[in-house]
């Protein structure tokens, strides 16, 4: 496994910081994950319940290692102190600050770990006026830009449904820790990496905030039209919609052919995209006249013998019965003893050599206490005493 | 940085590898973009163009290196055997299959590099029966059910603005890459890795996916409502409106206290999540009638004072003048010789020692034909006749 030997230390919760460790955990690290030994990841209660586990908590922590321990007492930050030097890197969704607050500021895990790669997963970075603010990925939409251009022109704007800027934060936060890893390998020293929600979220902007910063023409929702090509969008069928995106002349061309209106390329309106983006509403309706005749599956056959990019708009029902995506296996499934099987996302990374795979079903909160902190030489008497004290929970595994 | 002295060879075009490559680029590695002679990367000629300069390919095209190569030549064809040698990784966005029928096959690759790492970056996946399928950014949106989430409940499945199944597809795609360049490090050996738009999009389902798969019940779309939990959304102030995210019970007493509303914290028929749920539209109201008798900016600073998460609805001129992201940086100025200055995305991932920085402008096509292929062998001679026969285009720096 590309990660096999990397030890995480993973102080994160709910949803960004969980994705970036799971995505690392996945990759093969060592994931150990540090819950409060009252309740752990507030993620463990939410979501569907089945046979007493959440299937989002156990999607969202396969491949890791929990160990509960109360970080808010002195005993516990103890332990920390004692973990730190065993870990390659540290990652937490702390706000800015906390860190250092809890005396584990950037010189103090350097002094446990000269080597040791941190990463912050925030809202809106380390510095600047918002830093300490509470953040969430709603608000991280809404102040991206990203919303604005999300849905009609005539609605307001609309956040995505999935929670993207937790998920997108989490992916850059797993290639920021990769790519301290390389250069750890190049030169032996560690790094701090910090990735925010609100940052993550702007560099999805893409073209729209390049055509905005060219222009200074802020751009408009265009729903389910593109931005600046046409015909594109949802198509009538007799029976739905496919969704058509002929992205330039050659591929618009193919759209014609198979459709039967190869005529229509010499069609002096229609000829270039900027016409055809002028008279969008037109085009739309003649090539709905044809679509409209025969049935969504009929057309999406026909356009992609043609070579016209176009699919169904599928609810979720439908997307994991799709035979392309159980080929690719993007639904998993995975005993979890004691709650059963529990169905979750597939690895959509795909490796020849070192595929991914479920290792480790989501632990139970604080399975892995003991053996853990027994790794680091913490004694079972002094795990004993910890447990009774309440700063660490750890089911008696040989009891 | 991270990715120094790694050599990536670049044949793809658009946006979801170039993405992927920007990527890598920005974190250290020397990116060789192949590019066809006649008319190079179409994103050279797409969005808004100032100065003789796309700054949509400026953009995603930044640190990176531009050789000319006629790839459906075979003299092409043995210059692209001649320098995969002398790279570390090879990403493409061909559909699967065109590789082999290039003459440049798993085995192949391989023979002229034993430890390369070849990344593919497509549609659907390289299996299934979709495999061969042409796509785009919006039908991944489609079919992957991400546009079934997206949107109010009573209308239409919605595409996401911005194209996010291709920027999510080179985000895995540079994932798999610095995976398995650490694999790579450890064992001497190469790796291929694939990804897709589609598996990437229906890996960001999230608890959507979880709770469907637990259930089989089939989430609506929610606007800008929350699927499970409520009061959370847009709010009406005063002047505006206001996105607000109590994520949890604590954060709603929080949100009634900064609001003046803390006897409702014992109020029967809002004590739990779900009931609140229940009554969605009536606790908004409730709410609305408070807010709206101050301004946003007020809201959004006595709220953040009392620890909720929330923010304003910014439009993108709005967003790049922010303090906030001025202080993180996300727009940089990048002098770009003969075309002047263009502002573009910054960098997302901060680094404490090794920040990422544009070394080079977007480069001209052809730009390092020349320089790239002497540095591996290929003579003045064969460069001048390759150059009169059109198998690449290289400009004459020096004349």
């Amino acid at each position: 496994m590309p990660l096999s030997g990397i030890r995480i230390l993973d102080l994160t919760r709910i949803i960004s910081g969980p994705y970036c460790t799971a995505l690392l955990a996945d990759l093969g690290a060592e994931v150990l994950k540090v819950e409060s030994p009252a309740s752990g990841d507030p993620v463990r209660e939410q979501g569907v319940i089945r046979e007493g586990i959440s299937w989002y908590f156990a999607n969202y922590n396969r491949n890791k290692k929990s160990i509960a321990i109360d970080l808010y007492s002195d005993a516990g930050k103890a332990l920390l102190a004692r973990l730190v030097p065993a870990c390659d890197v540290i990652i937490e969704n702390y706000r800015p600050g906390v860190m250092e607050k809890m005396g584990f500021g950037p010189e103090r895990l350097k002094a446990l770990r000269p080597d040791i790669i941190h990463c912050s997963i925030s809202g809106f970075g380390d510095t600047g006026p918002y830093r300490e603010r509470p953040a969430f990925d709603f608000v991280a939409q809404a102040m991206s830009g990203f919303m604005s251009l999300n849905g009609a022109e005539e609605d307001p704007p609309l956040r995505a449904g999935p929670p993207i800027s937790d998920l997108v934060a989490g992916l850059y936060g797993a290639l920021g820790v990769m790519a301290a890893l390389l250069r750890r390998g190049q030169t032996g020293r560690g790094d701090s990496v910090s990735v925010s929600l609100l940052n993550s979220m702007i560099s999805m902007l893409s073209f729209h905030a390049s055509n905005f910063l060219a222009s200074g023409m802020v751009p408009s929702r265009s729903g389910n039209d593109h931005g600046i090509v046409a015909p594109y969008g949802l198509f009538r069928t007799r029976d739905g919609q496919v969704a058509i995106a002929p992205s330039n002349d050659g591929v618009y061309h193919k759209l014609l052919d198979a459709i039967g209106l190869s005529q229509l390329r010499e069609s002096p309106e229609f000829i270039t995209n900027a016409q055809r983006m002028a008279r969008r509403q037109e085009i739309k309706a003649i090539i709905e006249a044809r679509t409209s005749t025969q049935s969504s599956e009929y057309w999406i056959q026909r356009l992609n013998e043609f070579g016209v990019p176009c699919g169904p708009v599928l609810g979720l029902s439908e997307v994991f019965e799709d035979p392309q995506v159980q080929d690719q296996e993007m639904v998993i499934t995975v005993d979890h003893p004691g709650h059963g099987d529990v169905r979750m996302l597939g690895f959509p990374i795909k490796f020849a050599e070192a595929p991914s795979s479920c290792r480790l079903p989501a632990p139970e909160l604080g399975a892995d206490t003991q053996s853990v902190l027994a790794s680091v030489g913490v004694s079972a008497a002094e795990i004993e005493q910890l447990r009774q004290t309440g700063v660490i929970s750890a089911p008696c595994i040989n009891a």
